[in-house]
């Protein structure tokens, strides 16, 4: 069966994030109020084949660890959905 | 009220995604099997003052059109929560 993962990767908020401080001070410059942080990560979206949702998110986490995400400065949370047969 | 933004901005399908590419022949050389297609976008979260979760929403998609995405070739997702209070 045919599987979306979407992945929210996001620095740990231990770690600073200069490329969110330097958005932050754009959107400042262009007039919005309000906005009190940014916090800038990846969005990564596989579409993969396997048996069950528990073995796609299995293979996902699997991936995360191993390529996508760097575990000491970021976390990671997995969504899966059938993928739309196209 | 203080609400907390989630953006998921992604490459329009129809635009070549290099970076995802490799991610896809990395995971490849690493054994993972079954994984047809990555696409990389980007994740973004806001903390930021508003009235509403309305008003919320306004404000993210506004700063999204300006500055956070390039609608010619990103579409983006917004997702409003009402931030915990730390």
């Amino acid at each position: 069966m045919l599987y979306h993962a979407a992945i929210e990767i996001t620095l740990r908020s231990s770690i600073l994030d200069p490329q969110g401080k330097a958005t932050s001070h754009a959107l400042d410059q262009l007039g919005f109020e309000g906005i009190e942080d940014v916090r800038i990560g990846k969005f990564v979206e596989l579409r993969l084949e396997a048996d069950s949702a528990e073995a796609a998110e299995a293979l996902t986490r699997s991936a995360c660890q191993k390529l996508l995400a760097n575990e000491v400065m970021e976390d990671f949370a997995i969504r899966i959905t059938e993928a739309a047969v196209v």
